[in-house]
């Protein structure tokens, strides 16, 4: 243990109080006083209290539970990570608790509170769009804290990794566009404090320049909050004059091209035929709209599969991979679909 | 506490074994012979031990954590209760741990232990597909453990229900279909268990009397599995004959309507002009689908608001509501949109 010496009990006895105070200070629960919260805050950031170390050191036995961190539930991608990680836990005895963060940073610290104090034998994470300081979980490797992250990648030097490769993702959708005569190709890319939306970006510009065709930033549109609503406004502005049109799409996610789809629709551009589309993430209904939409298919259950796999290697000392970290990179498939196929 | 006197400890002192022993010998965890899991199970059936009961016996304080059973997190229906529920959780400091079931009894069995020895405050309760006996519910409820159920409505006389008006949502659909000129109306409907299936079942032979249609039990075809594959199946079985052909399908909702409507394509017949097609739950996709779908939209982010108020009053003692049971009904809201609108 080389973190959090001081516990909830020593900073009780200084001032006084019981240590369900304290507990209750530190986590900004109603009920105690802000002179109060104030004096133990100062105290436990005095002598080092780390709340996090503490659970841990509590942790007497397994409790046969993983905790899983996820943006949000109803991503399709992240629903079948889940399925994934369950159908090993469970074959194995484990339970499985998720809590979602909602792409937040402090309902991501306060889920791994939570789960810290339900004695969770291990986490998997897949980090919020705000986070960019990894230190939250960096404290808790440092304790030997059993974590896999998946899909997004942490700035954290020895995390154990799993996740796709986006940029060959991107690489193969973009050069079919090519291979059907699209020239002028528009990128929707995602929020870009994330890996996988550099990655994909960069496969983007890859194919562009493997295919002879010089990237225009100007094509480079960020749809970082991902509605239909953002990318159908962002396509109007970009295909709404006829000169000069691009004649292609290739957005980072389903969600995105399908706002996109319905903006090219209702200024009465054609589909495949006028512009060519592709989505990724393979979402539930993208093959239910019309045209059904290409897309790049990432292995969800597979990641959650090796994740979890690599994460009860971890609880059971099988394997210690925070001291030679593994990032598996698995590959996506291109489903090439009705909406780019115009030759 | 009028059950579980016995606990872990007195199992283990009668048998000569530790407490971990028996907790994991209950708990049918692996590294325990069958010969000691077989003296435990003899031994805690003997004694009357729950285990429910001791995990609530050592509550001491309040976790400020609820726990929430959800059959599927990507039905888009949940991810809506679920984002009810945590907005009024976080603004009253409490985390939100998520459990599926997948719509297994079994794994709604370990769930609720998971969470129970996670020390939850209370339960948010939406059960499984495969639930038919309520007593792992009713047992906690008889120890005053707060649970709320919501969008099913569970077998227990004293049970606390937040859902919506199945009923008048599907007479509604079925009524609107009547009145753009369809006769002859499908029921794509949902598993016989659930009390939900039921309740539309009902609203659509309603709607068929009031509008002087007599309901013919051939036209009524159960698509349990809810997949799309399936609804596609049953619907060029019930549509592929020229012949005394329906002209209307009312679907449970909308992934088994969006099943229909590729059917329908793929024989040709036009929609709204040849079926009108009415859906359920108003899933993020059905405005996308070409024609976009006609469906019921059910407020999900105000039942789980609803449920979790009520269950918030029930962990704070403001209101027990177990000895006054509540049933909260909330209204449905018809989306008419082109696929079932021809006149």
């Amino acid at each position: 243990m080389k973190l959090g010496q001081a516990t909830i009990k020593d900073i009780a006895r200084e001032l006084n109080v019981s240590s369900s105070t304290v507990s209750r200070a530190l986590k900004d629960y109603p009920g105690i006083s802000d002179e109060t919260k104030r004096k133990v805050k100062e105290l436990a950031d005095k002598l080092n209290y780390r709340p996090n170390a503490v659970a841990l050191s509590l942790r007497k036995s397994k409790s046969f539970t993983i905790g899983v961190i996820i943006p949000e539930v109803v991503h399709f991608f992240f629903s079948t990570v889940i399925s994934g990680i369950e159908e090993v836990a469970f074959a194995n005895n484990y339970n499985v608790i998720l809590c979602q963060t909602n792409e937040r940073l402090d309902r991501e610290k306060s889920s791994i509170d939570t789960m810290l104090s339900n004695q969770i034998d291990g986490l998997l994470v897949s980090y919020s769009k705000e986070t960019t300081d990894f230190e939250h979980f960096s404290k808790l490797m440092d304790l030997e804290f059993p974590i896999v992250f998946f899909d997004r990648l942490p700035e954290i030097s020895n995390a154990v990794n799993v996740t796709v490769n986006d940029f060959e993702g991107a690489y193969q959708a973009v050069t079919h566009l090519i291979s059907q005569g699209y020239k002028k190709i528009v990128h929707l890319a995602g929020p870009k404090n994330l890996a996988i939306s550099k990655k994909r970006k960069e496969g983007y510009i890859q194919a562009l320049l493997d295919g002879g065709i010089t990237p225009d930033e100007s094509l480079i549109v960020e749809c970082a909050a991902g509605t239909e609503k953002e990318s159908f406004d962002v396509t109007i502005v970009l295909f709404d004059n006829p000169e000069n049109r691009p004649d292609a799409i290739f957005a980072h996610h389903d969600i995105v091209a399908a706002g996109a789809m319905m903006a090219l629709k209702s200024i009465n551009l054609r589909i495949p035929e006028d512009v060519g589309l592709v989505g990724y993430s393979n979402w539930q209904f993208s093959s239910m709209i019309d045209p059904p939409l290409s897309t790049v298919s990432q292995p969800g259950f597979k990641i959650g599969e090796t994740a979890i796999t690599m994460l009860l290697e971890m609880i059971d000392k099988k394997k210690d991979y925070q001291k030679e970290p593994v990032h598996v990179v698995l590959d996506t498939e291109l489903l090439i679909r009705k909406s780019s196929v115009r030759l």
